[in-house]
């Protein structure tokens, strides 16, 4: 993996030789991103059999459930990393051939989630980037670009398509507290791409909405409800209300596999608080940023209404309201490939 | 003057010689907040008169009617740096004694300006104190406290009136990107009134208010116009418009020198754009935030149309809709002292 804590000042490729060293590099944001975590969490699988001492079948396959609850674990609310164990799982416990076999069908299954990935996210982007205009200015939150996915990406993906294809696109970055990932990994892959941004703080996107120089906003997801509602990066909901505020279309890009059919609304989704020094560990101008004892709050994630949402890019096409039908409907045309 | 930039690490006091000294101050922000930076420049056209070597009262007119060019030029947002130096140049120029009279006179409308901030903002603050209840949660944007205005403060001032008066409130402190006044300063006032806070980054407030732990949003204002719209800190209009979607009151709190009646909507407020490095030169984790080339936008204000407000806090009581005319029969209140 790369140890994306480290960008934009390094560029560092770590290795893992176990589930659980996957588990903590999920958990402590070595890797992050919806998409990312979820073929890494199917990777953490297959590590866990290739390293596993069983010596039958069964025995691995009970190893590999109690790797699965520990990986899934690390991170409550994108779904992808749930969906992406279950998959693996699945193809574990559908296994009739031995133990070798079972070692080989769940690396065999990761792989297989990794190499669709890039598939999905290139397809999503080629239906996004039809919503993009030669010349718009877009405001993009957090960091959904290669970096979150196992290549290509979900939003700043549709972006990148569109520059691809030879539209002139200019980022506003959010800059994206508390983690920082819009300063930090958007901005380093728009310089790889040589695509035009400038960051802001997250603040000053009410005003550039407002100013009118913003034509579209685009953000990823880390688990949508079948109605729509979306948990995404803390944030998105101010965004999106500030959209809407000025009639400038929000787009959420999500895989199916980030849908969770099973909650009927955005207020069931788990939201992660994580450690309050990611609020107060903060320098600036050389000074710390807040008084010694100082106690903070930190969700990590907010949940955007369905209401606020132009449309849903998937890797099945746009989709657009009534959410409730038509979310299902692109899910099934994914469940029935 | 205190550093307010080395809060909270170092409190430091400085002094200034000339009203050059006090203008790069107000622009590099060892000062700032409205009614500071009103009282900071009438101390400056103080200091002007008392170091001009002017040998009669017409050149010294002149000189002060240069230096408060200067002065006013250090920040084009905020009303009151512009109405301070109009309140001290008009005793100047009425003034009808001699050289040493018309230094007398500046200085005392300076000191004038100042003694009645203090009143002006425990008045807000009585009136502010009864919107908020017993056991009330607060999001509270920017600093407004004491170090924002000459003593006691506005928006901050209402939370610290509360407190005063037995309310038990809990503030959730914005952090307040690029220059993280709500981390540094606000927390560090809150510290001495001994209120319980908890910071938040900026993105936070959305989730907040939408998980029904919060019962008020207060903040200040830089320039309000004619019909209730307000520039202040970048990131209050985000902030006005979750507090509008939850139904949760958003309250402005403003002295009356704030307000510039010339102005009939907010959208004509100059809004300054600072330096890209306030949002580049952070570091998180001992890492620079962003790649090494990149660009930024900094506006540090925004507008909020008057729809988000629920109710203009003022000397002269609490402003409601219809905005308009009340804003102007509070304005003529004071006026008229």
């Amino acid at each position: 993996m790369i140890d994306q804590r480290l960008l934009p000042a390094e560029y560092k490729l770590v290795d893992f030789h176990d589930y659980l060293q996957v588990t903590q590099a999920i958990q402590q944001m070595v890797v992050r991103g919806a998409p990312a975590i979820g073929a890494s969490g199917a990777f953490g699988l297959a590590l866990a059999a290739q390293t596993s001492r069983a010596v039958d079948k069964n025995a691995l396959l009970q190893e590999l459930r109690a790797a699965a609850e520990v990986i899934k674990s690390a991170r409550p609310t994108a779904v992808n990393l749930t969906w992406g164990l279950k998959r693996v799982m699945e193809v574990a416990e559908q296994e009739r051939g031995d133990l070798e076999s079972l070692r080989t069908a769940v690396l065999a299954e990761a792989q297989r989630i990794a190499d669709e990935d890039v598939e999905i996210n290139q397809r999503m982007a080629r239906y996004g980037a039809a919503l993009i205009s030669d010349g718009d200015t877009i405001i993009h939150h957090c960091n959904t670009g290669s970096l979150a996915a196992v290549d290509w990406g979900t939003a700043l993906g549709v972006i990148r398509m569109a520059h691809k294809l030879g539209k002139r696109v200019h980022v506003l970055v959010d800059e994206t507290r508390p983690r920082l990932q819009g300063a930090r990994l958007t901005a380093w892959e728009l310089e790889q791409y040589q695509i035009p941004y400038e960051i802001i703080t997250d603040n000053a996107a009410g005003y550039f909405l407002r100013s009118g120089g913003v034509q579209k906003v685009f953000f990823g997801g880390d688990r949508m409800a079948a109605n729509g509602d979306v948990a995404n990066k803390i944030g998105t909901y101010m965004l999106a209300l500030a959209a809407n505020d000025n009639q400038i279309p929000a787009y959420c890009v999500v895989p199916t596999s980030t849908i969770d059919l099973s909650l009927p609304h955005g207020d069931l989704i788990p939201i992660e608080e994580r450690d309050p020094d990611e609020v107060l560990g903060l320098q600036f101008a050389g000074y710390p940023v807040a008084p010694e004892n100082a106690k903070a709050r930190n969700p990590a994630f907010d949940v955007t209404p369905h209401r606020l949402i132009s449309g849903i890019v998937t890797e099945n096409g746009v989709v657009e309201p009534p959410y409730e039908s038509n979310l299902r409907a692109a899910v099934e045309m994914s469940s029935k490939k």
